[in-house]
């Protein structure tokens, strides 16, 4: 037998049933029926989950690391998560902490595409954080969309993402939105000299999104915005395998309150399946992530971790420029700070306070 | 501007901060920005979420409706999900209790296939309850599996569907899994005239599952059992509408715990998409669902609904032949009682607990 996968739960537990709940997450998370209904020595020894670990971490709530067959999972990136927290995820008191993943897992998904080091080479940015803005609200037509980012692109922005709403609506369809966007950037960088990258929101089915990446591609826009709870998580992982070339960030959206620790969430496996960046609730902002679990996030998506390129963690939700310089230091150079809302909130002055922003991220002292 | 989708949300606030906290959340679940910063009137008037009614149902807890813009979901099933619950299913004190959908999210969704009258038809089952059994544990070969299914058909039971664990693992690869259980199925109808309908498990992306469906109909199987949340909600909408002859089953392993309400997930919103037959946590097992809950998810299943068939609800997680007559009088004829691990828990009397789990249902006096 090979190897097998660890997961780490935290669970809500009296000292007296700890080791029944730990037995039954070992069960639910493997065969799921009785193990007193099994005979094949095979299931046995090599299928039922194994407890490995109870420790209590603080009064009643325990640390319980069980041991998945890494059979059951196999190279399928729906079957990874299934397995790591499918049913448990529907039981009350307990939560997926961690998740160590053997050698033959890894090595059946690619990690990011480009990774950091494709992003900045991609952007010209080099020694500094990355900035990105957002392009909202919904509902306005491709022209505004293209005027608002023609405007954040002469303030000298790295990114400019779709908001996470924007899908193939009828009052700004995804082709025609691609289109006037990058025309829009096209202008700016013939100027400037400089090409901020547009990342579209991919939307619809495996095969609507497989057109809209290749219209972006036909434009020169090589960058995606997925939200891998909505799109599913298979159809995330094959779109970044049939794109080899081309840069994908992840969005949170649907995807829970942290009952998957964000950090093992977004920062190992959505780096795994391969995001090149990705979107997550910064602390402080409209969301309830906490400092520590922010930056234990930041630290998985640049972790040396086999072989797997780095991929850039981006705060976001409710940021502003006030907070730029906190971020930095918080955060470091390896980061993407989007500011949505925040900086449209400036109208007529968005394309000045866009050139601010740039200055202060590019003017930080990174330690 | 078309009728708005009116979202129903339960949120944790102080009676000083209610408004506040309605406003967010409707500006979060549409236009996704600060409000005085959006000048277009389309936008303001027919896009950004309108907050319709607040009312306290608990101390310290209300009810929230929020009116959001058709136009901005479209007829994209993962967007449907996306602008109900996306970013807001990320912050704290925040349930999606219900939607009510205008004619024009309706009618841009299919419903079930062939529903609970097409089920019925399919297993010769009138007047009574469904009974189904499930194939488990994971690790056994296809061969063993098969004798599982024969031996539970035997009994006479009307379905039987794949533990939701099984992939397409080469323990037991979907191809040569259906193939040696149709195989079993068909011998035993050889016999007893009886064809119990088995549902395989289906995983991967959009393509692999088409593959397995083509597969599974050569094979004179024609339901499936898929995870929604695992699989991706565009591509579980996606299946039911181009094999419009099939049935599926839904699992809610992953679904996460009702954040959003399983009345609504399960009941109205999964068997929109297409939804046959709904696997949810019964009250009283392994999982936390108040019988209230169960009720409204099974009212929501049978309910005349926009033209759309009734599905079945498909209680389930730690049932029991003790708990037969209390499940039938609770949730009533229109209803598939899944039991799994405690009748393959029986081993070699299993057909003789299948055929008395059988009987009973269909002994059961109906109110």
């Amino acid at each position: 037998m090979s190897a097998r996968i660890i997961a780490t739960y935290h669970v809500t537990a009296d000292a007296a049933s700890i080791e029944a709940r730990a037995r039954g997450i070992a069960v639910e998370q493997s065969v799921e029926m009785p193990v007193e209904g099994i005979d094949d020595p095979v299931v046995l020894n090599g299928i039922v989950g194994r407890v490995d670990e109870i420790r209590e971490i603080t009064p009643g709530r325990y640390r319980v690391r069980i041991g998945l067959a890494t059979e059951t999972v196999g190279g399928d990136a729906g079957q990874l998560f299934n397995m790591l927290f499918g049913n448990t995820s529907i039981q009350e008191g307990v939560d997926l902490a961690d998740a160590d993943l053997p050698d033959a897992i890894l090595a059946a998904h690619p990690g990011p595409n480009i990774g950091t080091p494709g992003l900045r080479a991609r952007t010209g940015a080099h020694g500094r954080a990355l900035t990105c803005g957002a392009l909202k609200p919904q509902g306005l037509p491709p022209e505004g969309l293209a005027s608002l980012a023609g405007r954040m692109a002469a303030g000298g922005i790295d990114l400019i993402k779709d908001d996470h709403g924007l899908a193939d609506q009828p009052y700004s369809p995804f082709t025609h939105r691609v289109d006037r966007i990058a025309e829009a950037l096209d202008q700016v960088a013939a100027r400037s000299g400089k090409r901020t990258l547009y990342i579209p929101s991919l939307s619809g089915n495996l095969d609507a999104m497989r057109g809209q990446i290749r219209h972006a591609i036909s434009r020169g826009v090589d960058a995606f915005l997925i939200a891998p709870i909505v799109a599913g998580i298979p159809t995330f992982a094959t779109l970044v395998r049939e794109f080899p070339a081309c840069a994908f960030m992840t969005h949170p959206t649907l995807s829970g309150i942290a009952r998957i620790a964000p950090p093992l969430f977004y920062g190992k496996l959505f780096r795994l399946l391969g995001a090149d960046a990705v979107v997550y609730p910064n602390h402080g902002g409209r969301f309830g992530y906490s400092t520590a679990t922010c930056l234990e996030l930041a630290e998985n998506c640049r972790a040396d971790w086999a072989g797997k390129l780095p991929c850039l963690p981006t705060p976001a939700g409710g940021m502003t420029t006030a907070r730029i310089p906190e971020m930095l230091d918080f955060y470091g150079a390896d980061t993407i700070l989007l500011i949505g809302g925040a900086l449209l909130a400036t109208r007529e002055r968005l394309t000045r306070e866009v050139a601010a922003f740039a200055a202060a991220v590019a003017a930080h002292r990174y330690s």
